[in-house]
This record gives structure tokens, C-alpha cells and sequence, in this order.
């Protein structure tokens, strides 16, 4: 293994917070394998690029020789982790959870080495425990510990109901430490409370605590709040090139920064650098976002797409001209056509709910204008082209 | 069945709350026998004069044409009701459980008719829940619903702690309405707040919630706390005559009046009649507390063990000597004997900590000498009179 200093200089490369620092700092000093935790709840089909931030700090642990255990929370989904919340989220059936989890991880395992690389389902042993596990889980942990939670603290002030079931899940996740004994456990910023909570729940049933270290949310497009699916303001990792370009450009320009480091894997001096250079102008920001968006392409779908993908972009935005190789579909023959399942079989939305906000929202077109309801006559669809957003097209033909 | 009116009258004597009450009269009016709801956790070997108020509107409700179900709570006696609690409670285990179920509900059962009476446990539908069913449970209740506790908010805001798992009782006590389809739920006034929260239970369970019957907490014989088991200013329905006697001749004068409703079962104007003639100089208040003491003697014991009791109280406490009837206990032959196991054997206390805590206070005598320390030579006990408080005493004897 490499020296401490050296694996703590590209370790915390981009990272939030490490706390205890000095615990980690012994833990590399024993030399072996260091087990850490990653868990990610199914909760949603796709991965964004802001999961794709802490698999990047993950996948350096694991050439720095640890090990990865990455927990798919095919158990806790189902409850629905709470935070950043400021409602209960909607408990999620098994089907569900299933479908989501088998998406995620063919997504996922692309971001991470192959060697090093435990998976685990923590419905393995959280959904075995019985009544008398839970009470002495629960009694693990104290009230005042749970509420200390910013998002719990804000929505009682507010007189906002929160669930039992919320308070449950930052002691479901904290077991699943101690079930896979690990070392070192990642998230994002906003999930440090839940990595603390799990290093009690860790000393409680005897062993050494984890240590917690987090790397910075990444911003979604929209430039305000947390990238999400939820918020529908995301890159997915599998987004097409062009539209991964696309989604890229549209960020505001003070996000840029931020970006280059996290979702192209900049130093931070060398953004900061970039930031200035703007500021002085010595550097153009719309020839700076080309680069930052060709590099997030590079990073997904290898250096020779990056181009490809800047071009085809440029022929949709520049020249408003739908784009050459628009996909064909073929259209059933039921008649009206239930537009929302229309758009989620073309593969232009992800879901029939997430068509049905779309089309409220005035962001699907067919040939070029606005669709207005959710039901169309078939003969009008039949050799049009039906447009979500900006970016996404499909030509429907006659299968007959 | 009786007429609603009389019904009321009769079952609401010494009641404290009815929530809601137009709930109660529209239950009465169906005309069916209702399904009478009262939970104890067997946490302690003995039955009090405090539980028997509870048990009386119980067994009024039997004598009405209802049913009563009564629950031994020995799943939730593990986990402990926190209700007036100041701290966390130590969790009983099954055996320790098992052992003061036997013993209360012998104790319990002459209390209630055997007709139109119901005995369940609640391990019989709590013990076999999962993880699944638990988390379902703890959706059905908002956390600032079960923060609205009292005794919770106490704690919390003087940053005592509280367990989580004290959090999961009002839950899991409130599940037994559920399961045994509670129509009201009989319990003490510092219970209304648990019997309201296994309301919400049966609404989200798809159930018409329970009606809230509750009845005053009598005061112990200190005169000032809750009587209870845990702090030692009790009478238990199974004390011999002469210490029932001798206990209830204890309490301070300002609390008679609520001994004659709860514990004599006096009509409350009879009662409030004997307050006002005491105080106009009418009755002697030393004559009124006598005949409070038979008549709870003669409630547990029969009319005859009432003046009996009396005459064992005058010889003991006018007369300075010990009772005619001292029972002998044999010592083994261990040296030195410690005390509070001896104690113990003897069923002078219930347990070798109430023994200690004797000890402590000086409440242990020797032929009259009080003893300090815990470890005694054999030679000294044999042939002597081992004395409990006032009125608690055996004679050890020689085994060989």
C-alpha cells in the first residue's frame, strides 16, 4: 500500500468533511484493507451525476488498495431515508425497489473497479430481524440525538407532521455498519448525521466506529437546488452524449466551478484557476462550458464522443434544425393514444407520471408545437415528431 | 342490558375522563356487550390498592353486560411504559416477565368476575411481528404526536435522555386495541395520552376508535406521589389484615377522602360529606380513619378480617408489643447470614434490594434494636425477633 500521506492527498481529493480526521489517519496507518461503506437506496430508475461524485471518492479508496462494500438499500427504500425532506416521502412496494435496484447497479458497477467490490443487499439482514431486534435497535439511540437532525428540527418547528417510520431510518441505515463492519463510510454532505448516527449505533453493539467522510452535493442544472430525480433538474450517467452535452450547457455559469471539479474530476486549484481566468477575462465562459461539457461526455462515453456530441448539440441549438438521426417509433394502434404511456414507450420520459408532469409543465411538442391533454388522435401522431424538452425526439411511423 | 342513563351513572363513578364522552353513549345505545380494554404490565410481583381502582370500573363494566379484555402486557413490560417516567426504564427480561405475570393475575382475577372476561397476552401478537409490520406501525403516528408527552417534553427539554425505544410503547400498546378490536380502553389518568395514541392506531388500521375512559391515580400512603411498587408507599391487595390495616392508618388526613372513593369505593358525595363533618368538628378524624381501614380490610379480606385487623393493630402500636401471632422462619446455616437475602426468604420484603434499601433506613430491628450493616452472625439471629417497619415481624428459630 502506498504511503499515509500520499493515500490521504488523493483520497480527500474533492471531499466535504472527515470526521474524526484523526481516526482515519490511523486507520490507513494499519496497513490492511479498509472496508468501506457506500450504501445507495433504490429509490429512483436512474443515477445522476451527483451519485456519480462519492463513486469517484469510492473507486479511490479501492486503487489505493481498500475494499468497496456497496450496499444497495433494497430494505431501507422501502422506508424512504428522510433527508433534505420536508414531507414523508411515499413508501415504496418491493416490485418497485427491485426494478430500481437491478437499473441502479448496471449503472453503477461501470463506476467503480470490478476487483475490490463487495455488493450487498441490506435486506439480507434488516429484513429478517424481528420485533425484538428492532426494540433493541431502538434502544440504541436516544430522542434527543434523532431530533438534533437539521431537516427533523425544521419541519417540527414548522408544525409539518414527520413520521415515526422517518425516525427509523438513520438507525436501519446505521446497522447496516455494523452488519458489514465497516471502516469508513461515504455519502454526501447532507447525509453526515446519518453516518454519525451510524457510528453510535457501531460502539453500541461493540464495535470500533466508522469513520464518516462526505464529499460536496453537487447543484443541479438549475443551479439552485441538489441534483435530483426528484427535482428533475439531473445528468444521468446513461443520458445520451448529445443530451448529456446539452444538459451540461444549460448550467448557470457560477455553477461551472463547482462542476469541473465534481463531475469532471478537476483539481480544485486548476477550477479555481479557470474561475479566475473567466473573471479576467482571458477566457471566454461559453468556450469554458464547451470544455466542461466535453469533458463530463469524455468521462461517460469515452474522448472520441465528446466532439461528436458538441456537434450534433450544435445543429439542434444553432441551427434549429431537429437533429439527423432522430429514432423512429412504431405507434400501436389503439386510437386515442394515452400520450403519457406513448412517451414513456418511446423511452422519451422515464415514467408515465413523469409524461403526465411534462406535458403539464408545456414541455412536449409534436412537430413543433405545444400538446395540450393526455389523449391524441392516433392519425395525428402517425409521421410526426414528438419532442420532449429540447433535446429528445422521435419520429412515430405506421406499423401498419 | 340496563338503560343508557343508569348504565352511565353507574360506571362513571370515580371516573376522571371519558374522551370522547358522545362516543360512549353512542356506543352504550348499540346495545351490545362493548369490548372493555385493560392493559397491565406485569413489572413488578405485586398488585396495589392503585391498580384495584382501575380493576373496580372493570369489573362495574362486567356487572353492566360487557366483556372485559384484559391484557397482561408481557411483551411491553420488557419494554417498559415510560409514562411519569424521569428516566430511561432497565428492560425486564422474559423470565423476570413470566414470574410477576403468574403472580398478578392470581392477584387480579378475584377482582373481576369470571363471566364476560377475556385474558390475553400481548406477546401473541407483538412477539411474532417482523421488521415489516413494526415499520407499518411506526407510519401510523406522527413524531410530535408522541413528543406531545408530557413526561417526553420534560425530559427532552431538561436534556435528559430518552430512548427511542421508549418512544415504540404508546405504539405497541396502542397495536393491542387493534388486535383485540377495542371498543374502550380503561386505564389511570396518566395513561390517557398512551389510550389516545392506540385511537389513532385502530383509524389507520381501518377500525372505529376506542373511547378513553380513565380513572384518578390514588395518592400512596406518603400522601404525596402516585402510590406505586417503585417507590415503596404502597398496600398491596394481597397484605395480611393487620398491615393493610396499619397502612391505611398511615396516610396523612388530607388524603382520606380519595381513599374512601377509590379504595373503599364510597360514593364521592358520602365521601365529601365525611370531609366536611370532619372538618366542622362532627367526626374525629382518627375514629373516620379507622373505619376507612376495615372497610378496605373487609373489601380483600371479608367483614369478619376487619375487626380482627383493628384489634392486631392496637396491640401492636397502642401496647408497644409484638403481635400474639408472630410466625417462626428457620435460618440455614450459613455464618455470617446476610441480611437482606434472609429478608427476603422471610416475605419480610419483596426482594433483596427492598431489603437493602430497609436496611438503609434504618427500618430493620432486632428484638427492637435496629441493625446496621448487611452481614449478621448466625448466633445472633437465633431465638431473636426480626422486625420490618412497624409492623412486620418473625421470629427465627434453630433448624438443627
Amino acid at each position: 500500500m502506498k504511503p499515509v500521506p500520499e493515500q490521504l492527498e488523493y483520497l480527500l481529493r474533492a471531499t466535504d468533511r472527515v470526521v474524526p480526521r484523526a481516526e482515519l489517519e490511523a486507520l490507513l496507518e494499519l496497513g490492511r484493507p479498509l472496508r468501506v461503506k457506500l450504501g445507495v437506496d433504490p429509490t429512483a430508475p436512474d443515477v445522476t451525476l451527483g451519485w456519480a461524485v462519492v463513486f469517484d471518492l469510492l473507486r479511490r479508496f479501492q486503487e489505493m488498495g481498500h475494499v468497496a462494500v456497496l450496499i444497495i438499500g433494497d430494505f431501507t427504500a422501502q422506508v424512504g431515508d428522510p433527508s433534505g425532506r420536508s414531507e414523508t416521502r411515499q413508501r415504496l412496494t418491493a416490485a418497485e425497489v427491485r426494478g430500481y435496484a437491478d437499473s441502479c447497479l448496471e449503472m453503477l458497477r461501470p463506476l467503480l473497479l470490478e476487483e475490490r467490490l463487495e455488493i450487498r443487499y441490506n435486506s439480507e439482514w434488516l429484513g429478517s430481524m424481528g420485533m425484538e431486534d428492532v426494540l433493541t435497535l431502538t434502544s440504541n439511540v436516544t430522542v434527543s440525538r434523532i431530533l438534533e437532525r437539521e431537516d427533523f428540527a425544521n419541519r417540527l418547528t414548522a408544525n409539518e407532521p414527520v413520521s415515526m417510520i422517518e425516525m427509523m431510518y438513520p438507525l436501519l441505515q446505521g446497522y447496516d455498519s455494523v452488519a458489514i463492519e465497516a471502516d469508513i463510510e461515504l455519502g454526501g454532505a447532507d447525509q453526515l448525521w446519518n453516518l454519525l448516527v451510524g457510528r453510535d449505533i457501531q460502539s453500541r453493539n461493540g464495535q470500533q466506529p466508522q469513520v464518516a467522510v462526505t464529499v460536496p452535493l453537487l447543484v443541479g442544472t438549475d443551479g439552485t437546488r441538489k441534483m435530483s430525480q426528484s427535482y428533475g433538474n439531473y445528468i444521468s450517467v446513461r443520458d445520451e452524449p448529445a443530451e448529456m452535452f446539452g444538459k451540461a450547457m444549460s448550467i448557470p455559469d457560477d455553477a461551472m466551478e463547482s462542476y469541473f471539479v465534481l463531475a469532471a474530476r478537476y483539481r480544485e486549484d486548476e477550477a479555481a484557476d479557470i474561475t479566475r481566468r473567466v473573471a479576467a477575462g482571458e477566457l471566454h465562459p461559453g468556450d469554458i462550458k464547451r470544455r466542461l461539457a466535453r469533458e463530463i461526455v469524455a468521462i461517460y462515453w469515452g474522448d472520441d464522443a465528446a466532439p461528436e456530441a458538441e456537434a450534433a448539440f450544435d445543429r439542434v441549438f444553432r441551427e434549429g434544425e431537429t437533429p439527423e438521426d432522430v429514432e423512429t417509433f412504431t405507434i400501436d394502434d389503439t386510437d386515442p393514444v394515452w400520450l403519457p404511456g406513448l412517451l414513456r414507450d418511446t423511452g422519451l420520459v422515464s415514467s408515465t407520471s413523469d409524461g403526465r408532469r411534462m406535458i403539464a409543465q408545456g414541455a412536449v411538442k409534436l412537430d413543433g408545437e405545444r400538446v395540450e391533454g393526455e389523449e391524441i388522435a392516433r392519425g395525428t401522431l402517425v409521421g410526426s415528431v414528438l419532442q420532449v424538452g429540447k433535446r429528445r425526439f422521435v419520429e412515430l411511423v405506421n406499423g401498419s
